[in-house]
């Protein structure tokens, strides 16, 4: 058997996942007992299809280049294999003599490496599984924080801190939505604008703390009545205490007068938007809302200084961990030290991680539940770095 | 008469503005002949109303922190003043014995500063009154462009040069609204995320070129039936050749369903996008659109580095004019040379200024309308600097 590799990545591209790649790729390099190196083209589908990069041919100066772009470089799916599918890859992989197998990607990744392994272990063939985690959504289990999750969270960070600087020369109410559905720790990155007391956001919304529609409009308009003016960060997740989306009840709110337009990327933003103007006891406020987008995963002139290298570090350990005593396993972050921040790549079992999500523990939010805790600071400060210095008049 | 200054911020910030309020302040510091120098807090609001913030009270080491900070650090308003608003203005100039003037915004700004003007030299008063441009949205007249779109012009093409790469991985076609109601400057600039024959933005439309809906969708099919993706940046104020926007005709479409949501942050993208998924003859077509908001005047991490030294070149040319020979005009910019860049800040007429507009030219744009020129590339390169160095692997 050649020992051959082959490596892909999977899901939402982020700002750093071609670091983890990259790192990868370089360790095994390194190393004469790994044979060929090969990525598979648009994740897994790649791997059904043989479709293949072979990265001896790709020069170390390109490597590196690839390696601060954003994106997925060997292309990405969303595919969930089928059982079908998976015994499909491992005949690709036995055909390819593949020993070593690495996947980047989220909780759906880890459960597609944890399948193939399992099938590799029934047949008793030699093959070296490991998950590589990435997501923005931060919401991966077991590891401390998501590679990935440190930039796209300074990139939402740096747009509050802009929001509230435009909000303070212009006033009135700027609701911004930000990326994760089920979990906050995206839109909790917000509170790093806050440069000091009394500026933006002044208020937080996230789907681990149920609000009424009610609350919010009350909220805001405390906020109105004490500065003149207020910036919100709301999750796309946000939901009311019967567990329904916003986005949801404004669809059926918006139903009943007979329309047809229930969903799109600024729904949400526009209709919540809307209803604190009409709620609000402040008379002709001027409300404005922005809806985050994929800029969030994949803008390229910001980056967490931190967040690269640690990308970079589990995609190296991954690799060191398949040429030691490890058959497979998921890479995830262990958090040693807040200040200096120092952090180290350890390996948990593939089921420990594979389809679980985890949330923002409610430790992390303030008792009212509309704004983040000292707790999470500390937590997310170092991981995300320094902001852009800023001064005001007044 | 004790010679003091008056200097505001009007209109929507910039990420530079700040630039030019503080190299005006800085430059009036100099010169024993200027007594004090004053803020208008909110513009010309602040003007009516006398509040005011004094520099003198402000240090230097906190002025150039400001300098950098995007917003206006003084606070901003859309308030046109009416004559009767003028008239009081004046008033409170003669009181406090302002002789220097400088309103920095964009071409009503320079209306606000000609009327003001032209009531001191009816009353045979002696004031310096100075016009200094900004705008993300580019459509000054006279100057080559204006202080705020090159950075405003390189957010926009990181967004894209993200969405490219963030597109190459999981295929569709994204599109990106772009601010800029009447002229496509900014919606433009995104060209300059394209890094090799190939790679998106694929598609560009100014509402300076009409396009039907049926157009747009040929060549979106046409560049996906060819590459199999395709990226596009589109103007807000995109219309068809009858002139209508395109935001209006979707209403009215929308409108005849029964539907009572016109309007909001993310509704033309939305409505494109459904529209091309609906009319596309390529099936299942996967279409995703962002709205680009706020961070496109605002964003702290992205900055132009000629923007940042021309903007405050027109704020200290401002003041050094207000102490030569100038009664009054506009400060622009005057491109010297393009390779190495060179420009310089010279003086025209308020009058040239004020109220007018300027659109693209329509050799800025490729004959199909559809992308821009090498013209227009040779155009806006100097003036927003490098992107941010990219590689792919295919």
């Amino acid at each position: 058997m050649a020992n051959n590799m082959i490596i892909g990545q999977s899901g939402g591209p982020t700002r750093v996942i071609n670091q983890s790649l990259i790192a990868a790729v370089k360790e095994a390099k390194k190393h004469p007992g790994i044979g060929k190196i090969f990525g598979m083209k648009h994740g897994i589908l790649g791997a059904m299809n043989e479709d293949f990069i072979d990265f001896s041919e790709v020069s170390d100066e390109k490597l590196s280049v690839i390696a601060g772009t954003p994106g997925s470089a060997l292309g990405s799916c969303r595919h969930k294999p089928s059982s079908d599918d998976c015994a499909k890859i491992f005949e690709v992989f036995k055909k390819n003599e593949i020993k070593y197998f690495f996947y980047i990607g989220g909780n759906d990744t880890a459960e597609t490496v944890h399948i193939i392994n399992e099938i590799a272990v029934l047949n008793g063939y030699d093959l070296k599984a490991f998950h590589i985690p990435k997501t923005i959504d931060n919401d991966l289990c077991v590891t401390d924080h998501c590679p990935g999750y440190g930039s796209a969270a300074k990139y939402v960070a740096e747009c509050f801190l802009g929001n509230e600087l435009d909000n303070r020369a212009l006033k009135g109410v700027k609701i911004d939505i930000v990326m994760g559905r089920n979990a906050g720790w995206l839109t909790a990155a917000s509170a790093l604008a806050r440069f000091e007391k009394d500026s933006g956001p002044h208020l937080i919304y996230v789907p681990e703390v149920p609000k009424s529609l009610d609350q919010v409009v009350a909220e805001i308009d405390e906020v109105v009545s004490r500065l003149g003016r207020c910036v919100v960060a709301v999750s796309e997740g946000i939901r009311g205490e019967d567990g329904e989306l916003f986005a949801k009840k404004f669809s059926q709110e918006v139903d009943s007068h007979g329309n047809v337009q229930l969903s799109g990327s600024g729904a949400l933003g526009d209709m919540l938007a809307n209803h604190v103007k009409l709620n609000s006891k402040h008379e002709d406020l001027r409300v404005r809302t922005d809806t985050l987008g994929y800029a969030q995963r994949s803008y390229p002139d910001t980056v967490s200084e931190i967040d690269t290298q640690e990308a970079a570090g589990v995609g190296r350990a991954a690799v060191k961990f398949a040429l030691g005593d490890h058959r497979s396993g998921s890479v995830y972050i262990k958090r040693l030290a807040d200040d200096p921040y120092a952090s180290e790549a350890k390996l948990t079992q593939l089921k420990n991680v594979a389809k679980v999500t985890k949330e923002m523990p409610r430790e992390f939010m303030n008792e009212a539940g509309n704004f983040v805790s000292e707790e999470f600071l500390k937590y997310v400060k170092p991981i995300v770095g320094e902001m852009t210095e800023v001064g005001v008049l007044f």
